[in-house]
């Protein structure tokens, strides 16, 4: 490990998702350690990770199989890139790993390095699918308001933030948003699951008719978005979204970046919320973040007509150095052994109801308007100033969950506070017991702001 | 190592940069192994790495440094994003570092995974501090035609391929194009050097001026573009082009991603070139490529136009996952470590010499039209159909470079065909007695290829 130097502010390093003017003077929290759940900072105090670190180290902190696994790479071929007909054997058996337990018929599978890559060369591959297939004029990605794909331009757009459009100016001329589905918190009054559902596809279809389906090449969606709020569809809302998809030749994609490999209480999320993607990306936990990759999953279909282009040129030009990493490809594969002799989706499943019962006792919180639970996800969401209670009107918008995740630091566990909710996932390996003192110290975090919270 | 199954034809896994078609048939090139300078196949065969991997294991396959690195970083803290206020001392440490190491006043450093996210990212960064500094306006970025940028779609459209463009469908409608410097090559018949570097300027500025000044952001340049075939830029290029973009306050990013870390002789390649940035990327030899990790230094007056953004809004807000890995930071900390400890750019400039005579002494074969040198890289640029001598005009144009690539892999050699080129870029640590064994393997090739000639 890298030595500590304390006497560090901040005067170089830029980190993401923060700001960038108390970066200056402030000193970040630093972690050096981890082990299980948990990880520790320089002084030694340690942490309950209840995000699993962006929903990403489903095996924790200090799983040495895993490290064995790099290792093991490393000492053979550290580095090799898969592409010009060159590869390693670990690519090659974690791509057939992949196939194996894919949801769709005929699965052909690439990598790339991170969830981002992997969702913006999917839409790269489908131009070029439907340029090589003659559809050249099927451009158009739908996804949902709030949603999130990945950081790069395309991807930037694609996401459902208008203000992060506004805010890095990118050109959303081809995106196309819908809805984001929020049973029951987004149904009219008084309106069924299965009429939300069905107004939802009715949304659908309306957009789509809009911009001309001849200009519409795909719908991309997470299973449960969990960077949206962790927001759950209505039932059978794939099933309908589907419905009208076919209705015009547009693409599915299951962006399983977050919900894969037992997070929602089934190996992928598509089959807990039964959706039949054409295409599906992966990433976090696929290695348990213990290297960066990542996969796209294709059905025979799909990929038979970028074959088409292929022949067509002579070659598929695109590629990346970093794509499919021997070491990442290494320890995914190990990942991926770990997950099935372990057995972790039943693992999960058995703890599901310990995860749903402490979500739900939070439900009483003087400073917490909702629960929401699914699978080993859960959100909090805060009272905002002026719902009444203990929150007064004059306290900032979104300095709520800013000032929880805040007393959670001081409490021992790190969680995520995105719009007015607190977003959790913990690694899968949690057992109920860490489960209790994880609520447990979330709760004194609530409690602390509580008890400070100035008066009306 | 994960085993080898010999059985294996290639029915899921997709490969970049290959035919498709071919890939369901033929058993890729599966590596297993690296010592050095040199990688080995499952049957035992060595080949030399004449492009380190796509430019970028410069300390060789078989660094013990760099892996023990790694495992020291995976013991201690295997995995932990760099966002929210929250980081790890190598991260904190690799920042310094390249700031103490930047050309730029006042660096400030962030990171990505990838070349392409460095790229695709700082794009977006741009496009944010302009919006936040009143000049929403600035959004075109110029390029060289045949330049490669990264692999994402706002890159796909950068880098300068129209047939990539067409091919993917990419948007260009916000990417502006100039000609690619290739001295003497590109020049004249007659012109000067100085004359052609004027040449270039002028049509810098006449494509600035057609765009419209008000709306050009930025310029990306590799200091040498080893993608485009290894050209070498007139002397005097990049100040001359700078002038010309400090005439309408257009900022001027150097690629680094491959060129940084001694490759060119110097440090940076924008020292060997004279170039002076706004911003930089690097990736590649910043790892060895032993793990995926890419910077972005921002000089100190762009950053503060992203805290002025940050400032407005609260926060930052973009990050990633994969972003400053910790077990890459670590490796690349140690990597630049290396770079100092061992003088490696005083080593490349040792080898120079011989990497450029081995280089000039192919230039009398018959199948070889021209040789590029610049710093530890090379291009062998070969005998068109059609220009006479042995290559038949009825040889497929394209045909021939793939030829030598196979005929290399027989000879024990991997070099990268490209256009009617071969690029080399091997390890760093390569010396003299290998760059001699290098050009014997590639000239063994080039013969067997001639040898195997159809007659006219």
């Amino acid at each position: 490990m890298a030595s500590t130097k304390l006497n560090y502010r901040n005067d170089t390093l830029m980190l993401g998702f923060s700001d960038l003017k108390r970066l200056r003077s402030e000193r970040p929290l630093v972690l050096t350690g981890g082990r299980g759940i948990r990880v520790f900072d320089e002084r030694g105090r340690d942490y309950i990770e209840a995000v699993s670190s962006f929903y990403c180290v489903a095996l924790g902190y200090s799983d040495e199989e895993l490290i064995e696994a790099a290792i093991a790479q490393m000492r053979a071929l550290p580095i090799y890139p898969s592409a010009i007909d060159r590869t390693v054997p670990a690519v090659m058996e974690l791509a057939e790993k992949l196939a194996a337990l894919s949801p769709m018929p005929q699965t052909h599978v690439t990598f790339a390095t991170t969830g981002s890559e992997a969702n913006d060369h999917l839409i790269k591959f489908i131009w070029y699918a439907n340029g090589f297939s003659g559809e050249p004029r099927r451009r158009k990605i739908i996804s949902r308001w709030s949603s999130y794909h990945g950081s790069t331009i395309q991807l930037t757009a694609l996401g459902g933030g208008s203000d992060l459009h506004r805010s890095f100016a990118v050109p959303t001329d081809e995106c196309l948003y819908v809805s984001h589905p929020n049973w029951p918190g987004g149904a009219e009054p008084g309106e069924s699951e299965s009429a939300y559902g069905d107004r939802l596809a009715a949304e659908l279809r309306s957009v789509i008719e809009q911009a001309g389906p001849e200009t519409v090449a795909a719908f991309f969606a997470e299973p449960v978005s969990v960077s949206a709020g962790m927001y759950v569809p209505p039932a059978g809302y794939f099933t309908k979204m589907k419905a009208v998809l076919d209705t015009y030749g547009i693409l599915l994609v299951a962006d399983e970046v977050v919900t894969g490999f037992g997070r929602t209480g089934q190996f992928w999320g598509t089959q807990t919320l039964d959706i039949k993607p054409d295409c599906m990306t992966s990433s976090k936990a696929l290695s348990s973040a213990y290297q960066p990759i990542s996969a796209i999953l294709m059905s025979g279909d799909f990929y038979d007509r970028l074959e088409r282009g292929s022949t067509e040129k002579g070659w598929f030009a695109h590629g990346g150095t970093y794509h499919a990493h021997p070491v990442a490809a290494a320890v995914a594969l190990k990942t991926i052994e770990i997950y099935e002799r372990r057995n972790l989706v039943a693992h999960v499943r058995a703890i599901m109801p310990a995860w749903a019962r402490g979500l739900a006792a939070l439900k009483d919180h003087p400073l917490v308007a909702e629960t929401r639970c699914f699978g080993l996800l859960g959100a909090v969401q805060l009272k905002q100033p002026g719902d009444g209670g203990a929150v007064p009107a004059s306290l900032r918008i979104g300095g709520l969950p800013a000032q929880v995740y805040q007393a959670g630091l001081e409490a021992g566990i790190i969680v995520r506070p995105l719009a007015n909710c607190l977003v959790l996932s913990p690694p899968l390996i949690i057992t109920t017991a860490e489960i209790d003192e994880l609520f447990e110290r979330l709760t004194r975090a609530l409690d602390q702001v509580l008890k400070d919270m100035p008066a009306e």
